[in-house]
């Protein structure tokens, strides 16, 4: 009798990473999903400023550490940071909780290339930097030609990975505000030549993570995923749930 | 004072069935909340091919047993086995891990309605079976007449119920792709004479419940409820929520 | 170094109140949730007729109480007892289970405006009386007069505060059906000298609770909040997220 589980990628992983985002679930809760969860999920970010409001920020991160599953803080954080004048203070906050990845962006506040590149090399020398690009205002949209460069720019500047804006919600970045994914957007990067490998997705709603898998395959980077939607997207990566059944198990025509 | 509990209808239950949806819970999460919600519920279906997936998968039929809930596979798993030609491997499967419940299907992929009939008549040798009518293809409309037809024969083939599909966001099968339920076709499966107990409409959006209980009553069989929701279902069923207050309460006249 | 958590305003608190809408969490569950975010959270509505199916009702109660968290049954539980002429007898039930809070509504069914005074003015004799206004049906339209009328009625016959209605969804009473905000019925609310802290929004959207904060400031009372968004919200009140950054900290100009 051969049916029974397919093996999925053990981790640590290079691609096919899958980040949730973590706005505050319970500690037992948490460690209670990553029982079951863990050998899906490569990172949780604790989304935006949330770090400063949780009050048991060391107890949380310990929980990660115990299921192999890395963290970092949101991206707002580091904007925050900038916006007040206190990068450098922020930088050993992370160092005193132990955060070994930061991520840069400027979805919210205007910061110059300049110093956004500037801020992804400081910060590469001691930290894994993930940089965003795209922004965080579902009104502004940005061409295409800029988030190519913008990409190129950063990976350049020392960031591992960079990650395309999505928010919570898939209606901003490379989503339009209906929830609509701005496909050329995509193709016009992937086109440009840089490797989807060094991309991670935000894609929080299934039919974007179901168009992601199909475009790019299984072992595309995906971002902002609930929680409790960890397990359902292993099951589209590995070709056990409707919308993927066909592409990964020969024979299988789809009505 | 007779102010308090109305009481509700005790399992098992022939009728006013709630199955929930598990896409993979922490396990101290459903125990927490079988301990709230398990009078109220019937069946719990493990999504799609998510049963693969799940490393506690033993455990977690443990902790549905001890709530008195049953359990079945989604009806993909069964697509899945028949898609890599494993159907037996798949009953034997079911049988060493003790399910008595399956799901056969056709929602994924092409299974000629001879194939998913003999398939049904072996499976219902050994198991409760229930069968679904309705494509997972939201852009596939299939005929009201289809649809008829195929539940009768289902039935006549030894399906204890037929599950009429809506998919985890009732928006396919029996809801158009816009989540407007597809009435007239409910209409016409009613009129063509088959009893709405031998039914089990997939409905998990809230206004869906609420019309599914007003044509057909109480006793309606919903599936595909998140289990957060079988609690707040209960409350409409006994008439305990706006949307069904006037329903039940003689002398209560809605706005 | 100064980085680091801003500190919030302490519980119990008059205004800026989150109250969240539980409609049958797991005991566990709400233990470990409230254990992060009880120092944001003011009150949980026990959403609807909910209290009567609960097996667990007295011990939830005190799972809130030792959060320091107040209770109260939603407004529909006392339509109901009215619509069965119960009402005295709700009232004994209450006092039973040692609430000391209750919702006052008619957004069900029809109560004269005389006899919802009178409730209110009786019910005030003994517990904190929270008033709503608004329909839940979503084709009922209010007009802005009748609810500045309401308000001001509820306010004088001894509600310590008034809700607006905008049900789980926010589909109905402060918003139309879309979801849109009834933006002009707040304006003729405050315009008409109403204090905005003695007025409670549901607000379950971010986008809605978003456009309040920023319309009457961090300390607007919010009600209808999701559980799992409590902790969302207090980052909101605080400028922590990308929609409020700007407002709370000076010199952060938005993209």
């Amino acid at each position: 009798m051969t049916f029974g589980p397919a093996s999925g990628v053990p981790k640590p992983r290079a691609h096919g990473r899958t980040n949730i985002l973590d706005k505050g679930l319970g500690l037992a809760a948490l460690d209670d999903l990553l029982a079951v969860a863990a050998p899906f999920v490569d990172l949780a970010k604790i989304g935006w400023g949330t770090s400063l409001v949780l009050p048991d920020l060391d107890r949380r991160l310990d929980v990660y550490r115990s299921h192999d599953v890395d963290v970092c803080c949101g991206g707002t954080l580091f904007e925050y940071a900038y916006a007040i004048g206190e990068v450098d203070e922020y930088r050993a906050w992370l160092r005193e909780h132990g955060f070994d990845h930061v991520e840069i962006s400027n979805g919210t506040i205007d910061i110059d290339t300049e110093q956004k590149l500037a801020a992804i090399e400081q910060f590469a020398a001691d930290f894994t930097v993930f940089s965003e690009v795209g922004s965080k205002d579902a009104d502004a949209i940005v061409s295409p030609a800029r988030w190519v460069r913008s990409i190129q720019q950063e990976l350049g500047a020392g960031a591992s990975s960079v990650i395309l804006e999505g928010r919570e919600s898939g209606t901003a970045g490379m989503y339009r505000k209906s929830g609509e994914m701005r496909t050329g957007l995509i193709d016009e990067v992937l086109e440009a030549g840089i490797d989807p490998h060094q991309l991670v997705f935000e894609a929080p709603l299934k039919q974007h993570q179901v168009y992601l898998i199909r475009l790019i395959g299984a072992d595309v980077n995906l971002a902002n995923i609930a929680p409790e939607e960890a397990v359902p997207l292993e099951t589209l990566r590995r070709g056990l749930r409707s919308d993927t059944l066909a592409m990964f198990h020969a024979g299988v025509s789809a009505d």
